[in-house]
Parts: structure tokens; sequence; C-alpha cells
């Protein structure tokens, strides 16, 4: 394990983190806030702390699968403990667990909330808040990528332990150049969202924060209400650009590089706008009879359903009331999440498209023995590795989600709250059902579940294995 | 696909399920019942049925995968078809969906039931309800096989469709003689706990149903109590056998084989132990308060605990008030299931162990991506063909299950309901929680729901593809 690599890449996150803390301590300087103490605390110790653990590059650059999962999956806790410092130091959160809760839920872009009130809070805790989404989003490891002064193959590994998918898509040669692709597209698409909600009169602070939450498939809102009282407009155009963010960004790329035709061909964003519209008619019908008419029926059905299967998690209705029908969809749609290369969290369509093949093909081969036949997705063959990975992940994903939840369980709530709050914390979307429902939050947990939840909100984001074997002594042995 | 060759194993099932009605015939001769009347025109219209569709042995007596996966869904569609009807015509069940509910329930060894009340019904009923469990647990083409005047490596097609667990293991050379092996163990075994239960003061009548609810793991009763109103040693006797019963029949042929020692090695049957060990453990502590002493708790635990993991799903306690650690226990025990190749349903505790090396070993090649480790089971490698199978039975079951749920959640039911619903039905156990708990039944569910929870049943006897390919309109082609 070469450390001094891993500390090295530790110390330049940190350095990042510092630097996007200046943001919530300009909108601090914008809205005369005191709280701007607080920030200027938390980026200095951020700042020293990142110069202490690796004064200066270090001369073995090698870096192999093992040290890309430690550095991502340290780089994640160390981001949260001092993006919570804000939140702690301030006072807006009285105990360090539910301020590193908020804060995992933040970055991981899960959107669960400790806080029962968010209105009383100030522009600058606000902000910070909903900024740490749009960081998480698209991966603090991709942004530092984009401007690390790094060369060499290493870095894939790093990439690959953060993003999303069964399989990383670098869309060009070199990592950094595909980091920063990723990142104008991210940014791009986010400043466009921004500039149509204030179009449609949406205040600029709340139109920043919803962006950022919708950008990062986040889903903190700055309202008590979350987004039930935008106008239709406002809700949605927020429910197109959570569709648009759960999208592989692939495809965006095929765009900008002109492939019109290849973008369009994408089977895994098919799949997920094929799965949307079904799910969404399929609601609107249920529940037809909560609304005046079928369009706000269709509206609210389109809204929530984009909200649970890209992960974000934003609300306009209590979900929680509606038939066992219409919920079991979106519990459903929990598990399924958006497209591999997304900002969105979940299993991903195209783990479970492979999967849907998978089957077929085996099917296929009991009627007829003797068929060959070979699963392809985006028009490839699938490798054998890559099918072994999903069905490892499957299996490890299945075992992770039993195990929390039985440790849950034990803090006495009902088995609908103890299961979809596994479900809503490991697939990063925020609320589910009962009593972490849309209306309600999770400060009410005990510790030890919280502290399971902030692990399943790593793990989810972080596609289970750089946190495992953050747990796994055999990672710190020395020689290989 | 050879139909004839199919029609003719189908002729041979009615013709053995007309001569095993010879028993409950019996029954209401000993009690001197009226219903004798509908069990002769049940056993004769079966026996004219089975007739009429293969009256001599085809010339081609061909068999592939094919044809054993299409007699055996059928020879269980048509088993609890012409099994309902001494119920249906009785007037004992009115409804034929009901009927045909609870006869399915029987033979697939699950035990959920229609009916809020048994006691009223006759004995040569209930002996014909308890009696479907003990055909069912062993798989009725196995008894088939063991008298069928057939040789040939054909029939070992037959015995893969039906037998549970990832890969069959034949334990002698011929099919025939393992299945006649097979239904010794069985037999004796069920003998030994009829005896032991009527030592213990069990009434007669009611230590044959019991015991052939537990040697088919079934979990149908003969008393609206369930079991609550048995002594405490026949609930032990109960615990022990319902434990036995999940065990895999291979241990016991080890035995029989006089190789102890190979018998005590088996990796599954110990872990099997191991988890009925911690489970009972925890749910003991976590129920303690319900009962007078700890013995109490641990006894009524570990009923609880063999009777779901064994997918018996016989209950003495309420187990729905429970705590909901308890109960997340309990959910999780109905997925893992009892031991391959026993009577028991569920995913199988060998698969589980299979996915849990996989995960391991794949783990251990991201820290070491040099190292190349072989997955062993019961000491041997498994095969490459046995993982990928476990991998699509893992896909396939989560498919069914969901679809299953979607269909089931469309009656307006609460979530935990359906969920369990489903769950109690696919994997062969029972009661579920909230309205299907211990102390309801199935009534109340809408048709289509019921014909669902039918097929989950059958489904999850016969390990998913033998009633999925039923569907398939390729496996009716007649050239391969």
């Amino acid at each position: 394990m070469n450390r001094r690599m891993v500390f090295y890449i530790l110390s330049w996150v940190l350095r990042m983190e510092a630097i996007l803390m200046l943001l919530p301590i300009i909108t601090a300087v914008i809205y005369r806030e005191h709280e701007i103490v607080y920030f200027l605390i938390s980026a200095v110790s951020c700042a020293v702390f990142s110069l202490l653990i690796s004064p200066r590059k270090p001369k073995d650059t090698k870096m192999y699968t093992r040290e890309g999962f430690v550095s991502v999956a340290l780089s994640w806790v160390l981001l949260s403990i001092f993006g919570c410092l804000p939140f702690y130091i301030s006072g807006a959160i009285p105990h360090f667990i539910d301020a590193l809760f908020e804060t995992v839920s933040g970055f991981t872009t899960t959107g669960a909330s400790i806080l029962s009130s968010v209105e009383e809070l100030s522009h600058c805790i606000l902000f910070w808040r909903s900024f740490t989404h749009w960081i998480g989003g698209m991966g603090i490891l991709v942004f530092v990528l984009a401007i690390l002064p790094m060369s060499g193959a290493e870095n894939i590994h790093i990439m690959r332990a953060e993003s999303p998918g069964p399989s990383v898509g670098k869309l060009v040669p070199k990592v950094r150049s595909t980091a920063k692709i990723l990142y104008s597209i991210y940014l791009v698409l986010t400043l466009v969202e921004f500039i149509l909600l204030i179009s449609g009169g949406m205040p600029a602070f709340d139109a920043i924060c919803v962006s950022f939450g919708t950008a990062g498939t986040g889903g903190f809102a700055v309202k008590n209400t979350g987004l039930a009282n935008y106008t239709f407009y406002q809700q949605m155009i927020t429910t197109i650009f959570m569709i648009l963010f759960g999208v592989n960004f692939n495809v965006y790329f095929l765009f900008y590089a002109r492939k019109p035709k290849d973008a369009l061909k994408s089977e895994e964003a098919r799949a997920y706008l094929f799965i949307i519209l079904v799910a969404t008619l399929l609601i609107t019908l249920d529940v037809r009879c909560f609304f005046p008419n079928i369009l706000e029926s269709f509206h609210h059905s389109a809204f929530q359903v984009a909200s649970i299967i890209t992960t974000t998690g934003f609300s306009t209705q209590d979900f929680d009331l509606w038939p066992t029908f219409s919920k079991a969809i979106l519990v459903l749609l929990m598990f399924i999440g958006a497209c591999a290369g997304s900002t969105g969290g979940g299993i991903k369509v195209s783990r479970i498209a492979i999967l849907w093949k998978t089957v077929m093909k085996e099917m296929s081969s009991m009627i007829h023995p003797n068929s060959v036949k070979i699963i392809k997705m985006e028009g490839k063959p699938v490798e054998h590795t890559v099918l072994r990975s999903i069905n490892t992940y499957l299996a490890t994903y299945i075992m992770i989600f039993v195990a929390s939840l039985l440790i849950v369980c034990y803090d006495k709530f009902d088995l609908i709250t103890s299961f979809t709050a596994v479900a809503a914390t490991f697939n990063n979307i925020g609320p589910g059902l009962a009593l972490v429902g849309p209306t309600s939050n999770f400060s009410s947990f005990s510790v030890l579940s919280k502290i399971i939840l902030i692990f399943d909100m790593l793990a989810g984001r972080l596609e289970l294995f750089p946190m495992i074997l953050l747990f796994s002594i055999r990672t710190w042995r020395k020689q290989l």
C-alpha cells in the first residue's frame, strides 16, 4: 500500500474543500450573517490539516485498485468530517453525529435530513447544505482529477472507484480530459436549470439551492414543505431536470461530440425513460382521486417518480398517504435507481438491464441447450468480468442491506420505517415511508442506527467496495 | 418436444394420485364420514383422466431438460387441480380458486390457508389436507421415478427439475435407486416422529397430521390455534423434527452408508444449524419479557425459528406481536430457507453460502489482484456453471418477487401484508406478518392475487424455471 500517495490525494481533496467553502463565506457576506466566522474556522482548519498530512508530492506515485479504493473512501469520510464543522460549531445542528449525518447525506446526495425545520437556518448554512449535493453529485475526486498536476495511468483507479456503474467509461483517452468534460456538462446543465427557474419567478437563492439539489440528485430543500409550495411551472422544470441528471453523461458527451444518432441509441437511457413513463402512468391512474384532475395527478406522479428513480428525494406530495400499489412502485424505483455514469444512485438501470438479459439468455438455453447467445449492451458484447462484477455487486448489496436492516430494526420502529430508512439512505434517495416519509425526518434514530445509515449512504454512493475494504485488515497490510 | 412422453409421465403421476386418495378413503371408513363419496368421485375421475391422456407407453422415450421441466410443472398443476376436487365438491371450500389455493399450498408444502377455522372439517378432509404436504415434500415425481417401469438416463431430467437446490445430487448411480433411498429415509423419519408424538400423549390423528406437516415442511395444522395448545414436549419434538427435515438428505444417506465422518462434515448442514442457533439466541433475548422465564422464551423462539427457516410454518405464538428486531430476523429466515436436497423451501443455505464465498473471493482479489482463489463447497471446487445458475436463480427470484408484489399490492392491503404474503408463499412457508400473520389467513385476497400466489407457491417449490418455461411460447415449438 502506497500510503504517501493516499495522503497526497487526501490532502488535495481537503485543500479543495477549503477553497469551496469560500462560496458559503461569500453568501454570508452578501446576507451579512455572523456565521461567516464558523466557515472561516472550518476552512482554515481544513487547509491546515491538508498541509500537515502531505506537505509535498511523494516520489513514488504508483497506485493500484487498492490505493484507488482507499483514497476515495477516506476522502469521502474526511470531506464529511470537515464539511460538518460549520453545522456543528455554529450550533445549527447541536449534536456531532447529527451534523455528520446531515453532511454525509449532503455529499452522498442522499438528502435524508435530521432537521425538522430548515427555514430558520441562515442563508450561508442552507447554501453550504445544498452545495454539498453539487460537490458530491459528480464526485469530488473527479473534480480533483480535472485540476490535479498528476499524469499517468494511475488516476484511472481513482476514477473507477468513484464513478457509479458497472464499468467505467472514459469518454476520451485521458482521464484528466474526461473529468474536465464531465464537469463542464454538469456546470452547464446546472446553469440552464437555474436560469429557467429564476425566469419562472423563483427567488434566486431558492433557485440556486434547488438547482444544486437537482444536479447532484440530492434532495435538500430550503423550505419546510419541500417543493410543495413552488409553482406548477417551477415543479415541472425540476421534474425535467431531475430526469436529465439521471441520464448517463455519456449521452450528453455524444451530443457534444456531434454524434446525436449514437446518443439517441443509448440502450440504458431508453430503458430508463421507459421505466419512468410506465411508472408515472400507473401511479397517475392509481392516485387520480387524490387530485382535482388527471393533469395534476400526472404532474405530481411524474415529479415523485422522477425524484425517486433519480434518487433525488424532493417531494411535492406526501406519497406516504398514497395507495399501497403506488407506494410499492416507488419503493421498487428506489432500488432501480438512475443510469450508470449519472449523478444518481441506486442499483442502476444498466445493471438491471444486464441482469434481465442474463436471465432471458439462461432460459433460452434451457429450451435450446445447443444455442449460443451472447449478451449485448449498447451494441457491444458484455464481458465476462462485467457480468461477474454485477453478480458480486448484487450479492454484496443484499448482504449489506440485510445487516443494516437488522441493526436499524433494533430501534423498535416498525418494519416499514426501518426497511425504507435503509433503502432511502443506501440508495441515496432521502425520504422513505412511514416515520421517515416525506414529511418526517431521521432525527429519532439511535446513534448506532445513525452510524449505520451514514455507512450505508457512503457505501451506496461509492458502489459498496471502497467502504467495505476500508474495514478489512488485509487492505492495510504493507506488502501485496 | 416429445409430447407423448410428457403425457406418459403425467398419466403416471395422476394414476399415483388416485391410489394415494385411498388413504383419506380409509380414514373416512374409520370415522364413518359421508365425505367418502367425494373422494371416490375424485379418485375415479383422476384415474380415468390419466388413462385418457396416455393409454400406453410411447415408443420414443427420449427426454431432454425441456421435457423434464414441462412434465414436472404440468404434473404439479394437474396434481393440484385433481387434488382440490374433494375440498371443492364436498363443499368444505365452496370457491374453486380457494380450494385450488389450499391444495397448491398443501402440495408445495407452503401451508398458507384460506380457512379461518379447520376444526369443523371432517377427519378425511383434514387427513388429505395434511397428506398433500407429505406427498409434495419429497416430490411426487421422485416417488413415480422410484416405481416407474422406466430405465435409461432420461429420468435424471425429471429429478433435476423437481429436486431443490443448486445442483442435483444423485446418491447412487441409478436415479431409480436414489429415489427409493430418499423415500425410505423420508418414511422412517416420519414414522419416528409419529411414534415420539403419540408416546408423548398426542392423539393419533393429530400426530399423523402433524408428522405429515413436519416431514413435508408444510405447516397445515388440525387445530385453529395451530400448535399452541400442545404440550411443551410435543412442541419440542416438533421443533427437533422440523430442523431434521430441513437438513440435506444426503447427510442421512451418508449415515446410512456408514460414513458418519463425511456426514458430520457437511458444510451446508453446519451453516444451517449455526444460523438456527444464532437466530434463536437473538430472538430469545429480544422476546424474553413476553415469557415467564428464559427457558420458555428459548423454547418458543427455537420453535418459530425452526418453523420459518425450514419453511414449515407451524406456530405456537403470534410472532406478529413480537418486537421489530425479532420480526426482521424471521423475515430474513423466510428468504434463507432450508438446506438444498431437504423438503424445505426458500433460497437454500447452500446458495447463500456460495454467494457469500463469491463475495469474499472478489473482495480479496480487489486487494490482491494477482491472487488466484477457487471457491469450494463441501470440499469440492464449485463449477462455473453452478455459480452462473445461482446468479441466474437469484436474479430471476428477485424479478418474480417484485412482479408478484406489485400485483398483490393492487389489493390495497398494507405493504407488510403484501410483502410477507408474497414472501410466505414464494418461499413455501405459510404465515407472514400483519393481515397474513400466524392468527390470520389468505382468504381476503382478490382472485387475481390468489392466482399470482398460487403461481408463486408452485414456482418457489419447483425452483422457478419449470413454471416460467410453461408460459414461454418457445417451449411449445416442435423442433429444437
